[in-house]
């Protein structure tokens, strides 16, 4: 089965509807990073459709994201559940390596804790989960479908399913969304940020410079993925 | 018996060897906050005397003192141990009140969540620990002795020494200490910020304000204790 | 005659040359803004012309922008004739109307006194200047040829023309070159800044958002010239 | 004859009146600096006493303190008169020697021509001004009177007088008085600036550092006076 061709919907609105009407409440989430991927919680919002939401919060976000996490939860009288790394597994990585250790080792290492256990402790509860990814957002991917199965966390005893209604859009889209609809954005946005992830692995870009050389900066293009999405960079290099 | 009188080493260094030589190193550590208290690893690097050290990571610290941190561990060689909150309680208020209820609801729900449970967890295991406190922070703190049972966290089947060298001293005898010595400190300090919590309820004080209306500045100056220090609001409301 | 179809040079390095080539060195200057135009002293200068500077200090620029002058003026060995308002026609419309009478009045009136007349004086001095701007920064630049007659400031007895090298360049060319070529550029750049003019008058502007929108963002699109460019304006309504 | 015995009102608002009734409105002004010396401003209002205010506007005050100037002349109702440097001279300067000559040679060359010419242009027209000099701001300051001959800018045909109302009054007193009256004050002040001049020469100060520790930090502290008072220096050096 290619689940690239599985869902038909190509508007991200009526793909919502149709996750909405395939899966539980229970068991499906939008992932929402607290960057352009609102726009999922907006259109959510206008259709009617309740999702649950999940932001990672990796204890070293900036200050304007939980700011902003909290503009969207009382623009959309949402709940926001967030997903934080074990204390116990960041003070072991703190105590070993430090605080900054993603500068000389690579991010893999701490967004491990930070990032991937606690998303993978959520998913082992849902069926699907929803994602803002989008195909022009890095050279990792661009051959993201709108339904794929999640093959970083699918186990043999339990298969998930990840959407990405906005893969086919471009970054313009997604602003003259946010625009057109008014909808509560970060406001590091305003200072040159574009794509936002956690406060030390994330910088402002310049005039034209891609968005994600404002992410890990120090390490190579195809190692820019979180793991979250660890299958787009598998495909890559494979 | 009084603990007030326990301890007769007035020089904080003195007070420092004296502890080291009384309690196994497991039992006891300093509770390093990323501010000021960064005197008591100072003197005890100088001393020769190895404790753990541990700081309360509550998951809304600045940028600037997660960067602090790492230059006082690198500085002194030494391993800090970060307490982060239980990543279910957090969720749980935040499901329930957002990720600001402080404002509305005062600091000490929070608190609770993010510093309280984590220090109470790690205390479990010690039999004395040490503080920067000193009786000219706060009116809540015009008492503090050297050395004292810690009643906030003593339980019957576990008593809890708590050793505050720096009582005595005020802050302009800390900030002599950190410049003669040349002691990192937070790069908030040059921004006006005087004592430093967490991101949201700390801000810099204007010239010649008490430092202490730099920390939950919309409550009582009454209850500007976070708990870790509870005992002291006790005396002072008794 | 027509001056648009005047110079045949087409690229800006060219028609740098054949500019250098036409007019005596003490009659010619380029204005230098702050900003991207420092493509043109990075071409002059590799081409090995020896051009004139200016730069207009309206009293008001960022700290940032001055710092940016000083590390070209080091960069390229040149010497920067800085332009500021006359004392006595700020200090009238200050006394008038404040300090920000351009978020009331429009920014015309102020820019009058901080840019036009001090810029005035000093091309009464010339036969010609040369300047950054970019068919692509405006809707009132779209028709801006590589070279014209500046109807703005020259008068019956003195015919001063104005070239416009990067008239038909992209921010993308210049941005290209830029990193390309290492020229040094205005760290308010790497902060979200496209367009930068006076600090009260320019912002950051956001994700795909029109670099004009950062420049008086609260009058009209067509009235987002300072006089300068008076001509372009004159057109668009004419 | 000794000016320092010569006024007898050591409270500022009578001194004020004083002055008030000594000169001719248009032959004495008060010289604010976008500081603390507003308490001038504010004493002179209360009181019902019109003075002149002018301002040395050197082309390179923070954006925060031109934002204070426009609060202070909304907040009183009052015009201040910006003295501007001269325009040629500024240019001859940043010519020959750059924007930021003075952390090479010292300030004093800067200040001669963005602060001290025009003083001195304004100085002629007045038989007195009133500043918001006090002894504990300086080493250089330790003998200040309340009224002086000032030796630095009369001469033999016209002969100048200072009043430093605030000669007595301690940084915190002038605080006292901010807060408790609610008078408007620079927003830098709130971010661990005391002592504001111009923005490449003023910075932040820690905790407890003496306040001129901000100003011209890089050079001696006998040397931390721009030339507006440069009577202190010639005392101390005397």
């Amino acid at each position: 089965m290619d689940f690239q061709q599985a869902s038909t919907y190509t508007e991200p609105q009526h793909l919502l509807r149709d996750i909405a009407s395939r899966f539980d409440r229970e068991r499906v989430a939008i992932s929402f990073s607290g960057a352009e991927d609102v726009v999922l919680i907006d259109m959510a919002h206008r259709e009617g459709l309740e999702f649950n939401v999940f932001s990672l919060d990796t204890g070293r976000l900036h200050p304007e994201t939980y700011a902003y996490f909290e503009r969207v939860r009382e623009h959309y009288g949402i709940a926001i559940e967030l997903l934080m790394p074990s204390p116990a597994a960041v003070a072991d990585l703190v105590r070993a390596k430090g605080l900054f250790s993603f500068y000389k080792d690579g991010h893999g290492e701490c967004c491990a804790v930070r990032k991937i256990e606690p998303l993978r402790r959520k998913l082992g509860e849902l069926d699907a989960w929803v994602t803002g990814q989008r195909k022009d957002q890095s050279v990792t991917r661009t051959d993201l479908p709108l339904e794929q199965e999640d093959r970083a966390f699918s186990t043999e005893a339990h298969r998930l399913l990840k959407f990405n209604p906005l893969a086919d859009w471009s970054s313009r889209d997604v602003w003259a969304y946010i625009r057109t609809h008014k909808v509560p954005y970060n406001e590091l946005h305003d200072q040159g940020y574009v794509s936002i992830g956690c406060q030390p692995c994330t910088r402002a870009v310049g005039p034209h410079e891609h968005e994600r050389t404002g992410r890990w900066w120090w390490e190579e293009a195809t190692a820019r993925e979180c793991g979250l999405h660890a299958q787009n960079v598998v495909k890559i290099l494979g």
